[in-house]
């Protein structure tokens, strides 16, 4: 039974389930931020994927960094699997904007998190539902 | 005619081409760091390009990326595209050790760059030139 790493589910939210990956929701207002997480055991580099799993997670990643994109409306997106801390492969999309508090840099390592307000973490959430389609019960998503 | 954008050509050596992008080495002997340059004008995001040259860029990372383990040893590898400061899509690629400078903040933004000495530069390429079986008169890499 796949399980996500401690210190991922304690800063994230769980949205749902791509065909490889989990979605998270990191739980930082300063930026709209998801996480990809394959739903493999012991894995820590995209290369160790098998071939098919690595074209999977590239088409989840696009999709989801493409509507992420149009949602926001950003300037920039930043996509990276970093995994210096967490050991469990996991891949960063951030949408970036000219103004937010840490432009130019990337935000690792920046300014501490500042969680969402309730309200605002709802209409968020609802939004990521209705533009990946959702289905909004069980927060699922539809298959890629 | 592709042209690599200003910046990172003024920060790194070129030292071959894949079938869709160009390799770099980013002249920081901090971090074994290399960086893929798609060969297509006008690409900010991994999700702009065909789903085709998605796939390939893909292909030559995760070759690249487990070359590069393989090559250093390293503890951890950082793949990226960020692209805040330089709008050309590139993908880095940055072989980590749990004793070098930032671990385990990502390196962006940290510190300067340390300009490898030519004696160790010339090392590093030629280890690069073998283990990827660039062909040595011209540094260019056999097709993936």
């Amino acid at each position: 039974m796949f399980k996500i790493y401690p210190a991922l589910k304690k800063d994230c939210f769980e949205l749902g389930t791509f065909k490889l990956s989990k979605l998270l929701l990191m739980n930082d207002s300063q930026y709209p931020w998801l996480i990809l997480v394959p739903m493999k055991d012991n894995v820590s580099e995209i290369h160790q994927l098998d071939e098919s799993d690595q074209i999977q997670l590239l088409k989840e990643s696009s999709f989801l960094g493409k509507q992420l994109m149009d949602m926001t409306q950003a300037d920039k997106l930043n996509v990276a699997a970093l995994g210096n801390v967490v050991p469990q492969l996991h891949l960063h999309h951030i949408a970036r904007f000219k103004n937010d508090t840490c432009w130019p840099k990337p935000i690792w390592g920046q300014n501490p998190a500042i969680p969402y307000p309730i309200d605002k973490l709802k209409i968020f959430i609802d939004t990521i539902q209705k533009t990946l389609e959702l289905e909004s019960n069980n927060i699922k998503f539809s298959p890629l």
